[in-house]
């Protein structure tokens, strides 16, 4: 028995309020196509290039409008998070912009573009064993013995609708072209990004679908919005998709996601491979693997795109050398 | 003894009319920054992400503005071009949108993206022996035997105005973000590009250094404009900038260089190699490494960018995997 959720939920409104809130800082990205692309598809693929946004990827953009909304007295005492990397770049250029002290609990085997950014834009990194420790618990744990407050990487409205600007420049640029998008795809982690384009969709692009794309093995939103209740992975799952290996879609997150989002989809490693090859021949743009996993599932035919018009959030390009020439080399 | 050349010269008048006639199809490429390396140069660094381009190059431009002023007989009989593989896509994708027939002679030891590519936009490709054909011979030749228009890749106004638009869009573009350039750079093979932004930034930011840059043992207009007049490069020279190798500046767009240019700076494969890595970890950007010359020049101190702002053109991305893995795997 399905019953509204207990707190309030992020509205389009948010999201408009979140672009006036970070326009002096983040990237209005570009929309970027191929026509030799298209034409091989048989449809017309727009790809939101979100790794040229500052910090690489698109979670400057919520953690900007998040760090943005602390009152003085927080933004004196200072912030901490958990992320696997991106949202730790994000927050760090954010809270050095407003000069806000920043601790960042990051796994150890980030991968170490996201480890050595995060520390240049000034952040105190943490590391922590992701198989055997809670970055949950240690943030409420560090957050309370140091005074800092903790600001979560998806779950929270504020994040939410920073991460929703990706979704409605998506739409403006569309729609600027003469395009009618019929599906938007995007990454999905704890489901921020998917959440906040969804909120955007819905109220801007009504009639196009959206959907959540997961690594094989962490599709706990597909499995999720399936059983119409949040379900957490199966232990044991390998992926390189490092930034999306998430265990449980997030309560505000599903409760936006199940209302708005068509479907999830799963896609595999090899299936990423081949997107981050042809993000690299068709558009020029170093994407990470969870950053190509929306392209991957249209690739792989898991939404018709043939006369149609299909629009991917390439949604981050922190990926270390050796990760991206692997992935070029045993590319399908 | 120098004296004034026996043709017309472009202005920024023929620049500025072929943005409009390049508008609906040509992308206005974004002008990325990155905040660290910013940070670490000590000054602001743009770069025109050319590679973002229709075709992965600012060929793109001048082809177009090029063929739109065909007459329709000349459209009818079709065109006849050499070029090492930019130039082809960009005349490739401008013929096949104006509904004209286009034979391209290019290196047979050209990228493997660049032959591919010129072909998939529906040009004929014609393959030669660059260390023992004349490419110019051979197309004038063909044109004449089988009544198609020659249209060169560098020396003819309408290519130069074409190439101009990037530097007008950079130009426009730093303004728009309160940022006085003190120097441009861009990557010069026959010379094109560089006169091209040498006549928007006369015009429109005067005051701006402007520079050519070239690969060593190609660096022809380097040394032609230090005696003031075209010499060609020794034999035997070899770079990986596979896009960069012509033996002598052309006589229009030496003529242009030699009144505009500040001076010519060499870069090594090694220097270029660190730039596409560069690139790649800073912009998320790929860029060929012909693309990746001026970057290389400012990265190396050829010109100082301490608390100092300059541009680069990353005029190319259209690069075979195998090179680009090879290029990062090496990179200093």
């Amino acid at each position: 028995m399905s019953s509204s959720p207990a707190f309030k939920l992020p509205t389009v409104a948010d999201v408009v309020a979140a672009r006036a809130r970070i326009k002096d800082y983040a990237v209005v990205t570009p929309l970027v196509e191929s026509p030799l692309l298209n034409e091989r598809l048989g449809g017309r693929l727009f790809a939101k290039a979100e790794v040229l946004q500052r910090t690489g990827s698109f979670k400057f953009r919520g953690a900007y409008n998040r760090l943005a909304e602390l009152t003085p007295d927080e933004r004196r005492r200072g912030v901490i998070t958990y992320s696997s990397g991106n949202y730790a770049q994000g927050i760090a250029a954010a809270a050095k912009l407003l000069g806000i002290p920043a601790v960042i609990l990051m796994p150890a085997d980030a991968p170490r573009i996201k480890l050595d950014n995060t520390r240049a834009h000034g952040a105190e990194v943490l590391p922590y064993d992701r198989h055997t420790e809670s970055r949950e618990a240690m943030g409420e744990r560090i957050g309370r013995e140091r005074g800092l407050v903790l600001v979560k990487p998806y779950d929270e409205i504020a994040v939410v609708a920073g991460q929703g600007t990706a979704g409605l420049e998506l739409i403006e640029q569309a729609k600027a072209r003469g395009a009618k998008l019929d599906a938007v795809l995007a990454p999905c982690g704890g489901g921020g990004l998917v959440a906040g384009c969804a909120i955007a969709v819905a109220a801007e692009s009504p009639g196009t679908e959206m959907f959540a794309v997961e690594p094989e093995g962490f599709d706990d939103t597909r499995r999720s919005l399936e059983k119409g209740s949040p379900v957490p992975n199966a232990p044991g799952a390998q992926s390189f998709c490092d930034a999306l290996l998430m265990g449980i879609p997030g309560d505000l997150t599903f409760a936006v996601n199940s209302k708005l989002v068509t479907r999830g989809i799963a896609v595999s490693d090899d299936a990423v491979r081949t997107a981050m090859a042809v993000a690299f021949n068709e558009f020029k743009l170093v994407v990470e693997p969870s950053g190509s996993v929306a392209l991957a599932a249209v690739l792989s035919g898991a939404v018709p795109i043939r006369n149609r018009t299909v629009a991917v959030v390439l949604s981050g390009g922190n990926v270390d050398p050796g990760t991206f020439r692997d992935a070029l080399a045993r590319a399908g």
